[in-house]
């Protein structure tokens, strides 16, 4: 008999940001896998006869990869668990969904997507930031500063056009290069942006930039990941003055 | 006593797809201004002491126009009510927030915004469509077929490349010209797009289709809004043959 998957999108980290039925899916599940973006009171929605089984990988400590994630699911769904996999904010974005998806499909096995509330809208909300607007932003572009591979990274310059917000998901260490990037291609450095740091999370701090001082207020004010960059290029920015990178911007 | 502005998102239909705040913020409210996007049943969270006020607007039945909602909303603050204004989705895309949120600015009233899932990635969830994808997918795209004004519609061309994913909002009229312009700028019409009719409701529907295919399966299979348009941009797609529209599209 095969076990269930539920991939459950937790939101940005304030657990009363999760879903009525992402609460519920936890409850439910006799599994639950979670890793270190998603915040401990989350967990208080499992069930006290559930098992709860960290899966966290980090960059830096040799921690779990995607592919261990991945055996440790096959295995629990083989042994017929119902397995609550949570994500951070939600899980089709920037979740690494698909490979989970793929397990499950793989083995035949009934799985179920519960949304949530991703971080940069969560941000948008927490800092008063509409990220459309009639008659000036009638896109909004979600992206991220990191890529599986470096050659294929977004091409950020591509991505903001007047009409277009962008959110740019880990990017606190490419903000030189989303700076030049974009002005490089005509972006007026003039336009406003945001960093947002820990969103959903007492500490969640704002610190209010332009483009053309990206780096620059990102090292002044220390902003961390996890934290969200904030683009916003309305119509009627069209016709300001581009203006140049301040000269101290240079040592970033 | 000035009062309080509290919106808040409301998700795509399904009452267990508010967060917890969600539901906690419509039960403090003393007035509930909903429309006809938000689901009745969402409604019961609200006080039994509260007041709700419909505040629908729709193109054709003369209904109430954003100005009209702006008044109330400015009377029922300078009243001193808690106002909780239910958004279908997101407040922050494509609901209008920032000229709601710019009446309670103007009288200094306290403003809350509480994030919701927008109707997409509820979309994405149900219908097992991942908008990122390590590798293939590193940028997902929020637009509208509709926009303020005509002469300002997005250039739609020009947002979706490879890499990305672009979700299309109130677009069942425009399949034609959305797939006519993609295609003219070469993108390949053997692209999967995907039609999801009424998220979150139960008679939410997914329709399988192709860029080339668009208007066309949009017809046939009588897609009608709210509904939501999927193209995905592989970056592994990029190589693909471009394949001319059918010749029986011409007939849209």
């Amino acid at each position: 008999m095969l076990g269930k998957l539920t991939l459950i999108g937790c939101g940005p980290g304030a657990s009363d940001l999760l879903t009525i039925r992402a609460a519920r899916r936890i409850g439910e599940a006799d599994i639950v896998f979670h890793d270190r973006l998603v915040e401990a009171d989350v967990l208080e929605f499992a069930s006290p006869a559930a098992t709860l089984q960290y899966v966290g990988k980090k960059c830096t400590d040799g921690g779990r990869q995607q592919t261990d994630i991945n055996s440790m699911l096959r295995g629990a769904l083989l042994a017929g668990r119902h397995v609550a996999r949570l994500k951070s904010g939600d899980p089709m974005i920037f979740g690494r969904a698909a490979e989970e998806i793929a397990v499950a499909v793989e083995l035949g096995a009934e799985i179920e997507i519960v949304p949530g509330v991703t971080a940069a809208l969560a941000a948008a909300a927490e800092c008063s930031i509409p990220v459309t607007e009639r008659a000036e932003l009638q896109s909004f572009v979600v992206t991220t500063g990191r890529s599986a591979n470096k050659d294929k990274e977004p091409d950020w310059a591509n991505l903001l056009k007047p009409g277009i917000c962008v959110a740019f998901y880990m990017s606190v260490a490419q903000a030189w290069r989303i700076q030049t990037a974009l002005m490089a291609r005509g972006v007026p450095g003039s336009l406003q942006a945001e960093w947002v740091e820990n969103v959903g999370k007492p500490d969640c701090r704002r610190v209010e930039t332009r483009l053309d001082r990206l780096a620059l207020d990102a090292r002044q004010h220390r902003v961390r990941n996890p934290a969200i960059l904030f683009i916003r290029y309305p119509l009627s920015a069209t016709n300001v003055e581009v203006i140049p990178a301040p000269a101290d911007g240079m040592t970033i």
